[in-house]
């Protein structure tokens, strides 16, 4: 195989190879060949067809054997039965990519799957690397290696510019559509790949082939279904290490469209939680549409980054500025104060009757009075207090090319982005300010949106610090799984917690309704009697919890009653545990369960209405550090609960996200030899300190053992 | 007066009078009449200028006298100074409508208010109804009347095309830009008023008079302050009850938005939640962008009606057709259910590989086979259990004239609405579906939202029945506010409550700790014991609450140092209220203030958490009838706590609606004679009933009693 990774050979790619080369250039089979000539692919084509002379004007050649120099890439545009010979014939020729446009593989269900296995195993053993198949190939501009067969191509005559930003998309119809709406938009998008079935090289690996190989600025990604979850933690820690800024567009968020999305893709869902947490873990911003990610792609290829997150807007326009300020406080933006001298720089600098409150609102002079768009920007962007600048224009199709000549200016003075809104006009300032490197949109959401995922993008989180996987936390653990146990019960899955350095209600075991009396006397009243057994599911409704014992009389005589219920029911495992009572100041609950795409996660969330009705959870991968940690306790949406809500005690914070990490490291730790854990509740103490009360443990495909 | 709305008259104006016409059709005195002779209005136009024989080659007029015949409307070009004249020539002319473009009043502040309060009073007197000042103008494509100075007019060489869609701005500059968009794009909103500075006619009013004049479709709205808001309410009742639907942008959504909205406006803000509730009351779909706002205008004004939320999407990518089911699900839209012998109908329509399930991915072959978009499209639109067809198509250049003619083909043959969404491509998709008056969009996300506007529209609130106010709800109103008291205690409060037919809890007021006690015994235990007086507002704070008290010697006990540390306090007005105590499943809360804007407006949240931190809340200005209570009810946030969630008794909703509606009549009943009440909290009791537990009336500008 080659040293040269797939996206080093297609962003210079000197020589192709298109094998099975038809010389109709209308067809699937004879589009690539006639695009590479249409945008004047500077290198050597070879077309591959033993039944020509030559295919479209150039000369064809019978097998890959023949072709007189080793192409970097084959793109193989036979129909599915003869694909597997072709790989075949590009591990003997030396080819060390090649992009196969051909379906009829796992997308077809069962029939297909056996298929896709076959040509993995071919191309493995051939040494040659896949995009595909069933994809709709690639396009770089910086090679201008057209390689794809949509008809986008055809008609559009793009640009092929480049401006550094790459697009990997799962979905080949709408990868092309997207491909086709930025390069008619004027925006770089020049380095595409439609990954197809991914046999071979998945949208994760090109994601990490891109910000290993260093030039691309920007990478947006339409994500339909990730097979290998640990490849893409990979993919976007490296991407947000480089700090190349990654945008991706998933599709199947709620239950519905991930349904949708696992029957058209045919691989498990995952949870959009997991999704979710790892975005904000890396700075990926999430696209919501593909206007989002349009718009993402085009301000995070961009050079300048907002030190923090003041905006100052100037507009012509005082609604549209409370228009904007709403945008701004929607996605947490904080509004520039303007004071003092530079408050009084800014009034000197506009019309009498402008307001110099930010939003500043300059009036319709900014058309007429070229001095008062070129002070009011320029002091703006000098203004210490300000991080970004946004400007609202619109119409003035008579004065657009000065005024966006200003603007080029103005922004060529300062390092701030500068983002214009342009609403309504000809659409030609659109047009320049774009190309100019100016942001410039036609909906002041939008301009707001894309500006916010820079602002997002520049302020990510730290990476995590290293944490410290792999060895179990206790011989305790090894002990406790081992033993082959029908599962783990109460107790014993707070030793592991408790192991693994989660602080655990204070509680003892007890054999009989005497020894628990006893241990209630040794732990103090009030206490929690409760029914210890690997048997039972749900002991609240067998009626084997007892709260608020006073006495050690009241607990003999509930735990009587226990055994006696418990006896009844036939359960054989019918011990005891009494637990000191907590107060709880808020609750929470902690868990951990494996995804089918990332493994173990951790989750955090709060308890009560807030888990039953509004579903307020964090989601991470196993395992997070301290930074991660407290990003999510802050991520929560009733976080005010934990700070002193209405007269409640705040929790320690600190204390409760070293909870969260020794947890999501007992996560990490036990993998897949547990299916999941759950501290519910995890209780606030009127310490502020975090408890866990209860423990579950669940054994793969072994009995249940639930919260009581 | 005239007896023709404003709307009437601009709708038909066939005169046209342009005071201080200028001879320079590039200024902003000249360009009304040189956009009327360019857009090729076809009546006559008056210019009248005292120092000119003819005014851009138009015989012109020395006064508004000498004009031959009464011009319908005058458009008032001079500087503020001699706008007053202007329309006391307009009273005496005859002309009932001016529309002023003068700036120069109250936008400017204090200078300015008193100009425009004589300009108002000069309107009044001269009998001449006012478009302004400080507006943009008008722009009315029936009659060909382009009454403004935007240079949008002037180098766009619109159509003028007219669907029916009004736009009325508050804002002149969006407005123009907005209206820019909107014809470049072409959606015809042939019917545009900037309302400036609204002396006279406002945005309400407008929307009022166009309803009323019948022919036009949807009205699209651009808020940034409404005075009236009872003109509002009035406006949007009737466009509901005839059908004619409402897309409105506000701007100042959020806290920081509003303060910079009426810095601008200078009109107070009022409530965001008011208007949120106002808009669900009527339909009004609220348009969270420029784009929403087009959208929007675009799908209302259609004919085609969705009879329910059921959609089907038919889409040639697996991935979109995801996607867009996210959106569904995300806007609470459904997915139509194919079953049984439509989707064997289907399935025989499609590739052996296409995906029948809805989505329905019709697979590529869409582009190359008219039979599978023809028959897919078709047997969708016929199934039965489909309210709404969305069709995701993308690029396909070659194709894209033949597609559209099939998809406006078969449209005609169903009466269901049919959206597409087409990605990429040439654009020229876009604009032939659109103007064949198949809504088409790039972004599925836009679709779908337009979609979903268009069945909530479709699916809005029947009108409240009439709810009868006026009338004092009982003698006891009168005679607790009447008796200039400082405050109301907490049980007159209830008994006000109680009389307008809330439940309260039952309670007895005690002079003495002995009454209190024997009060107790009678009322059974267990009691909630508090301090009664007009005097504290923060009893908790002073510690005379006390809960769960079981016994009348403690009730005794307990009543007596309640009166000690009242005494020790210093509070005059000491005597004791004893209450039954209630198990509350759920707590809520129940308010009415005054809105600076809508006047009483009635509130109803979730207690507990959802009201400290999630501000879960539901407002409609007073009063509200059974229907709209319980949409109040269903659209809290937290509704599922009411239903049952996790074992809870699920509260009677009807009882819950009907105390809403009680509570909502005396709201509006007391008017402005109370600040506020509150019921906090309102409990669910056991039973499932609601409760009031607490009462508390603040009189204006009285010293206040809060609640405990």
């Amino acid at each position: 195989m080659s040293d040269r990774t797939a996206i080093e050979i297609l962003l210079t790619a000197r020589r192709v190879a298109i094998v099975g080369a038809s010389d109709d250039g209308l067809k699937a089979s004879g589009r690539t060949q006639r695009y590479l000539k249409m945008y004047g692919f500077p290198g050597e084509v070879y077309p591959v067809n033993p039944r020509r002379e030559s295919v479209q004007g150039t000369r064809a050649y019978p097998s890959l054997s023949d072709v007189p120099q080793t192409p970097d890439v084959a793109v193989v545009v036979l129909p599915q039965a003869l694909v597997e010979d072709a790989v075949r014939d590009c591990g003997r020729a030396g080819v060390p990519l090649a992009i196969v446009f051909a379906s009829g593989y796992a997308e077809l269900g069962e029939e297909g799957v056996d298929r896709q296995q076959s040509l993995t195993r071919v191309a493995r053993e051939a040494g040659v690397r896949i995009i595909g198949p069933n994809g709709n190939g690639a396009v770089f501009a910086p090679s201008r290696l057209t390689a794809g067969f949509m008809t986008g191509l055809d008609q559009t005559r793009w640009e092929l510019r480049d401006d550094g930003i790459a697009f990997i998309s799962q979905s080949g119809a709408m990868g092309a559509f997207i491909l086709n709406m930025a390069q008619t938009e004027g925006l770089g998008v020049g380095r595409f790949v439609s990954t197809g079935n991914e046999i071979d090289l998945s949208l994760p690996m090109l994601i990490e082939q891109l910000v290993d190989e260093g030039s691309t600025r920007a990478v947006m990604g339409y994500v339909e279904g990730i097979r290998d979850g640990n490849r893409l933690v990979a993919a976007l820690h490296k991407a947000s290490e480089r700090g190349v800024p990654v945008t991706l567009m998933k599709v199947g968020r709620t239950e519905q469209g991930a349904a949708a999305a696992a029957s058209h893709t045919g691989s498990l869902a995952g949870s959009d939680d997991v999704y979710a947490g790892l975005f904000r873990r890396y700075g990926v911003q999430r696209a919501e549409s593909i206007e989002d990610l349009l718009d993402f792609g085009r301000v995070l290829a961009g050079v300048r980054h907002p030190r923090g997150r003041r905006v100052t807007i100037v507009t012509l326009s005082g609604g549209a500025g409370a228009l904007m300020t709403d945008y701004a406080s929607d996605l947490g933006l904080e509004m520039a104060s303007w004071t003092g001298e530079w408050r009084e720089r800014m009034a000197a600098a506009l019309p009498p009757f402008a307001s110099v409150g930010n939003p500043i609102d300059v009036t319709g002079a900014i058309a007429s009075d070229d001095r008062v768009l070129t002070e009011s920007v320029s002091i703006a962007l000098q203004h210490p207090g300000t991080d970004a600048l946004l400007v609202l224009l619109g119409n003035m199709e008579a004065e657009e090319e000065r005024v966006c000549a200003s603007l080029v200016r103005l922004a060529e003075q300062s390092d701030k982005p500068l983002l214009v809104t342009w609403v309504g006009g000809s659409g030609q300032a659109l047009k320049t300010l774009n190309a100019a490197g100016i942001p410039c949109f036609a909906d002041p959401r939008r301009t707001m949106r894309a500006l916010a995922a820079q602002v997002a993008f520049a302020a990510r989180p730290a990476l995590a610090e290293p944490v410290e996987v792999g060895a179990d936390p206790t011989d305790l653990a090894d002990h406790l799984l081992g033993r082959g146990a029908t599962g783990l019960d109460e107790v014993a899955a707070k030793a592991l917690l408790a192991a693994a350095g989660v602080p655990t209600v204070m509680e003892a075991a007890a054999g009989t309704a005497g020894d628990a009396a006893r241990a209630a006397a040794e732990l103090g009243f009030p206490v929690a009697l409760k029914l210890l057994s690997v048997d039972v599911a749900h002991k609240s409704e067998l009626g084997v919890v007892r709260l608020g014992l006073q006495t050690a009389e009241e607990v003999l005589r509930q735990a009587e009653d226990i055994v006696r219920i418990a006896d009844q029911a036939g359960v054989a495992d019918r011990r005891l545990v009494v637990q000191r009572m907590v107060a709880p100041e808020v609750e929470l609950i902690l868990g951990s369960v494996l995804d089918p795409v990332f493994g173990p996660v951790t989750m955090l969330g709060l308890g009560g209405v807030f888990a039953e009705v509004l579903a307020d959870v964090q989601v991470r991968p196993s395992p997070v550090g301290m930074t991660e940690a407290r990003e999510m306790i802050g991520g929560l949406r009733g976080v005010a609960l934990l700070r002193g809500a209405r007269g409640r005690k705040p929790a320690d914070e600190e204390a409760l996200a070293r909870v969260v990490v020794d947890f999501s490291r007992l996560s990490a730790d036990l993998g897949d030899r547990v299916e999941s854990i759950e501290v519910n509740p995890l209780v606030i103490d009127s310490n502020g300190l975090p408890v866990a009360v209860d423990g579950l443990v669940l054994l793969p495909a072994g009995p249940t053992e639930e919260a009581s």
